[in-house]
């Protein structure tokens, strides 16, 4: 099987230190990590192996941590003070993610697991995307035509795919049209067969108050959404609702749906992130490859003390793996 | 002590069942049911006893429900179905509440907790609230001056209060206000006394994803809720946020938090049912006396078949009890 290709995040967040965590711990046994090799030894790494192409991964020593280093990476990073925003940082773990996802798309990799990055670094360097979500979008883009993309967050529990992400609410609003919310169902509805079910059970969460109370609260549930589930099922997506949001998540919780559409960012992350966000994955769906990633951000008040928890990270890792290994093709 | 007066809610809902489970339960030894004995009875009551006001509770002989009939209310309630709406059953649901409310003033009860009403069958019988919430602001106006009120949903895990609640997610962004989130803040701040905490830890949840992300994803943190939370601590409010909405719960949860404030219905909501709305108790804050119910509606669509749950009623009417012990006056 092709590698998984990690992307070390930035470098002065706690990304670095969860990638030597998760090598040690050995799920990282069939992984390149793209980064920078002098900040993985800062993070802990024993030994950094540095490959120039994916398919030199078998040549790697026992122990040792592969390396890729992306072609333009800034050089110095590890000698940056950690826990702050740098625009070599932000440059940096963009460079990275642009060369992940060239070597998946010239099928030198299996998928694509991030470590976290930074948006202020991100914005320093000129990297104009407030998150993975949107740059991944953009970097997909073929003959300029980009994949519709979804943000999924996933636990043990609950799936839940988000219509709108990086935006105000009042301007998430106003992204709730009928097409953002069939597309969503129509990108849900193909995504899950990577992880096993074909025919998922998709719940889809009001956007009002008891989704609207009939119109008493709200008609976007009237004119937009339910129009949309109406127009999902005609296509045979098993789509239903809209549902009052403050509790078709416990539903899905208890079995009643396999994955939660949500109309807003919080609606959808306050019940994944309930219990804890030591399990949860991100997952971008649409992507015409596979990525997942850890469901926090850098840690800048933690990077480098030896708190970091590797444990979301590890399940992107066997995410990625689980789908890779359910999917018909890669 | 004085009883705890329990209304009925409407009778064709899950509230006569619960009042009744309860009862048998030894849970409502100091309490006196306003509502129709006819419909107690279908419900399931061996025997009801009709007293004319709370002070002849202890007359009544053990092992009968003392039930206290409000006046105005519509005969022959028992007589129509179960599991749908009516406007006698709205009405009979007002009338309930109403007399409540005056006993209370009156001196003649501890505190209200209530059964589930319909809001249907309350627009039905034109009564033009929303919800209890809003019907006991109104009632509870002396002198023209309503007291400010917010409903509070709380568990063995959580406290949330909501600065709004019964309106489209479009208004709600319109009344978060400085002077809303500001009153909910004090009004939070005074009631938690009522169960013990002087001093409450209070997070403010934000409104945009990652509350605004300094800006960029909206700016209602920067000029409204911040402001708001920095007003509060000026006046000894021991308040802290604007936090993004998708971790605040989970660090409540932990135990970082007494309670949180949270902008609208479903962010607040959401984690509070996540794990189930079996303990769950909404509370109104700011109330002249204590105000209590269950987390659930009156589900017409089990009335009357033997699956209500009463734990959430329960748990409604051992808060008011403790909080009522915790205060120094009621």
């Amino acid at each position: 099987m092709k590698p998984l290709l990690v992307t070390m995040g930035d470098a002065a967040g706690i990304g670095p230190e969860i990638i030597v965590h998760a090598f040690r711990a050995g799920e990282l046994a069939d992984a390149v990590v793209l980064g920078d090799p002098a900040v993985l030894r800062r993070a802990g790494s024993a030994m950094t192996a540095v490959i120039t192409t994916p398919e030199n991964l078998a040549a790697v020593p026992p122990g040792c941590l592969p390396v890729l280093v992306p072609p333009g990476l800034p050089a110095g990073l590890a000698t940056l003070p950690l826990g702050q925003v740098h625009a070599d940082n932000g440059a940096a773990a963009a460079r990275c993610i642009e060369h992940a996802v060239r070597l998946v798309q010239a099928g030198q990799g299996a998928a694509i697991v991030t470590a976290p990055i930074n948006k202020a670094a991100l914005a320093a360097a000129g990297v104009p995307y407030p998150g993975h979500t949107e740059m991944l979008h953009a970097l997909a883009a073929t003959a300029g035509q980009a994949p519709s993309v979804r943000m999924m967050l996933a636990n043990d529990e609950l799936r839940v795919v988000l219509v709108t992400i990086h935006l105000s609410l009042r301007r998430a609003l106003d992204a709730v049209t009928f097409d953002a919310v069939l597309g969503t169902l129509r990108i849900a509805h193909r995504a899950a067969a990577a992880w096993g079910q074909v025919q998922p059970r998709i719940a889809v969460a009001g956007l009002n108050p008891h989704a609207g109370e009939g119109g008493l609260f709200g008609d976007e549930e009237l004119t937009i959404i339910g129009p949309a589930v109406q127009a999902a099922l005609a296509e045979g997506i098993d789509a239903s609702g809209p549902y009052a949001p403050d509790t078709v998540f416990m539903r899905a919780r208890r079995g009643e749906f396999d994955l939660v559409v949500a109309m807003t960012h919080d609606h959808g992350l306050i019940p994944v992130k309930y219990l804890g966000v030591e399990q949860g994955v991100n997952v971008t769906l649409g992507l015409p490859f596979m990525r997942t990633s850890p469901d926090h951000g850098t840690a800048f008040d933690i990077a480098g003390k030896g708190l970091a928890d590797p444990a979301s990270f590890v399940a992107a890792l066997r995410w990625a793996r689980r789908s890779l290994a359910a999917s018909v093709v890669d």
